[in-house]
């Protein structure tokens, strides 16, 4: 088997020409952290970069060499600002928050060009706009438009949806753990259909994924009271913590959690829960050992599960669980633990910290879960100074999401014409080939562990011992 | 009325004279900073103190020029120990962990002695033995143990139990600030038995007492991975915090919690949760706003609730509801969201911090709460700049503490024959006097806040908005 860890020093980094303009709304953590990258695996013109932003940084835009639109994108203002930077063959590249991954994808295909986002997004406010359903306000609603969409417009140019660290490489991530516990098992499979790696998880017994990482980034000073500080986009991580907690709901599961919601119409791949992500805990596990996440929703809850499900006419067979357990940096776990206390109320100060940062790193992957063998981690782990080493403008979380950005953009422009997809419908070899030198040390690691181990301490609670993958015993409120 | 808050600056110091021997068990943060301040206030003999600790650290105890005892006290070895230290008039400090209260007192009671905790402990081990009921590893069966105790021997040495911050001087705050809120509403009281103030907090309409604490204190560097920080001792944190949660049960409440146990004998004035009190969470309110707190076990919940029912025959005619809502330092939020995510098991490397901290304040108070003109939070608030001016080996929560000791003491000095009492049964007045120089700015702040304040919200919530003050509003866990 092809491993990634040992290789990834020496690796020859996988370079494209693009002779298109290209375009990028929003301006934050991401979009600084790509930029490096792109120039060295893009083969570009000088002075086809266009940033749309009304928050640009604009000391870094000057010293990267690029156009600056400073516009705030609405529903009345984003087609007459951005028709005229696209023609056919120039890619958009959204990386800001509030800002409609839907219509830009709808304007993207009418102009020929190619899109990515790193999670698709509503307007502005439509994550807490109480006068929509709670289902309005999911992700599976909103992928579920997006979809739609491709499917009616098969042909249309690439607009490749949430293709970040995760979503995005989590999902080659997965694949690749998948092969990593089948040559473990013996079974010999090469897996080149979406029917074929469902068969695979199934064949592996694979009860949950569980997409589990930990920041262990820390930085030079303490959070002040009213501060909420991240080691990414603030505002990305508020709108995704406030929306609902969604997951991948496997076949395996007996009983809906009592607060849980299922979608009338759709894949019917995930179910939502009646709370924001960032107040719905769960029991975790990366090779730092045990701990307690946030089940924010994401893409790649719903998407993963959907991927890997086995249908019989219109019985679901097998779908494994799926969901997001996320403890964010110190400082973000105590931001959310105060905006808990605030009814989660925005707090007044906001920062997203990158030179702050002292040490730690940014371990994400897939724990994979219900092999009779174990569980199996595989995932990057990524260190801050490596991540300085490597790129300007980065952190160990950035960079991550630059390099499923960037294998994203690549794939892309080599397939300019699939219509909508996700991360999954990319070849995980080559997103983990583009991706890999800017994810660390990719690695595997086995455990004993299961949400049941060391429960019923030190007084009785309510776990079933009998199936430990049930989504119940996860659950820590 | 006479209000601490201006006075605390110029207030003389209460002193007394004390003649016999002062033996202290355990030598951890508050011995540390309780010391300082009897040296202050306590007229003794050179040479009169010893401490019995196997931890105790040898620079302060030589610098302060007491006698030691390199002794761990065990069920097998704590009268041999204690016996020859002990005659009629001594007094027995008890500050340890894991050191039965129950057995000090009534070796206490045998020799003479008088007799102080800053918590009722069992033996090393009674907080997590589960061979014990759950009812019987709570607060509630350790007092009334103590209690039943008490009242078999009216007239033996005064053996104050809880007598530390909270519990301790938290109850006389509840009475002060129930004058504070009487004056507000116009009533002319002056409360002079368990039975009236019972009654003033009924005519004032208190549905919830809140023992509201918030630790703002911050240290000179990052939690590591496995260390459990703390501001005061770690082994007392963890100890209680493992304990199941127990409140004061209110006769306003409609339904009691589905996770709640009631007692069959005893005061009944307490319920508690099958779950460790660290495990939930509620909101809470200090002058530094609303915030999710741990609700840990306390004596307080229990004995206030216990001194404030109002009876009619067997029937409870009012009592208020009482619980701690604990936001401790930042680095101990972590350390509990830690430890959760390993099943509550004790993290390898534990760390008491008070050099290290940099800034910050202990924010201690009652929060009063049902009365028609607001809610009224009065307590404390001790910055760590102040705690050091004061005394030496001290932070904002060790003084506290040590000014809730130094009181009881006091009080047990010039009334040596009353027992077993609580803080409840001293004069409030006379433990304010002698704690206010250390109790910082003492001071009432009223709030229109109400647990059901801003509330369903990003999504709708099960919320009682008729009746904000059931506990089930409080809860977020």
């Amino acid at each position: 088997m092809f491993s990634y860890t040992e290789v990834t020093e020496e690796m020859d980094i996988v370079k494209t020409s693009f002779s298109g303009n290209l375009v990028i709304v929003g301006f934050g953590t991401i979009a600084q952290a790509v930029l490096p990258l792109l120039q060295e695996h893009l083969d570009m013109p000088q002075g086809n970069v266009t940033v749309v932003s009304p928050h640009a940084n604009r000391r870094v835009i000057h010293a990267l060499g690029i156009k600056l639109i400073d516009v705030a994108l609405t529903p009345s203002n984003y087609e007459e600002t951005l028709r005229p930077l696209l023609k056919k063959g120039d890619f958009l590249l959204n990386l800001s928050v509030s800002v409609s991954s839907f219509a830009l994808i709808q304007l993207c295909a009418k102009e020929g060009a190619l899109y990515l986002d790193t999670s698709i997004e509503p307007w502005e406010g439509g994550y807490t706009d109480v006068a929509l359903s709670v289902a309005d306000r999911s992700n599976y609603a909103l992928r579920e438009q997006v979809l739609d969409f491709g499917r009616k417009n098969r042909n249309a140019p690439t607009a490749i949806v949430c293709q970040g660290a995760n979503p995005g490489v989590i999902s080659a991530l997965a694949k690749q753990g998948l092969l990593v516990m089948a040559e473990k098992c013996g079974l010999s499979v090469s897996p080149a259909s979406r029917e074929e790696w469902a068969d695979l998880a199934c064949r592996l017994n694979i009860r949950t994924i569980q997409v589990a990482e930990y920041d262990s980034q820390v930085i030079n000073r303490n959070k002040r009271i009213g501060e909420f500080i991240n080691t990414w986009s603030v505002d990305g991580l508020i709108s995704e913590s406030l929306q609902p907690a969604e997951l991948g709901w496997g076949s395996h599961e007996k009983t809906l959690p009592l607060d849980a919601t299922t979608h009338a119409s759709g894949c019917q791949s995930a179910i939502m829960l009646n709370a924001p992500g960032a107040s719905v805990h769960v029991r975790g596990w990366t090779p730092l050992g045990p701990y307690i996440g946030f089940m924010i929703t994401h893409n790649e809850s719903i998407s993963i599960a959907d991927y890997l499900t086995i249908r019989d006419g219109d019985t679901v067979r097998y779908r494994p669980t799926v969901f997001y357990a996320y403890r964010p940096s110190d400082a973000t776990v105590l931001s959310l633990h105060e905006m808990a206390g605030h009814c989660w109320r925005t707090p007044p100060i906001q920062t997203t910290v990158s030179d702050e940062i002292t040490s730690g790193e940014d371990v994400l992957g897939v724990l994979l879960l219900g092999n009779p063998g174990g569980a199996l981690w595989y995932g990057s782990r990524m260190s801050v100074e490596k991540a300085r080493r490597l790129a300007p403008y980065n952190n160990a979380t950035s960079i991550q999401v630059a390099a499923g950005v960037l294998s994203g953009m690549l794939y892309a422009i080599e397939h300019p014409a699939l219509g909508v997809i996700e991360p999954d419908d990319v070849d995980h070899q080559f997103m983990l080939r583009v991706a890999a030198p800017y994810l660390g040390i990719i690695t595997g690691e086995y455990s004993d562990w299961s949400p049941v181990q060391h429960r019923n301490w030190p007084m009785a609670e309510q776990v079933d011992l009998d199936d430990p993958w049930q989504f119940s015993n996860f659950r820590a409120s």
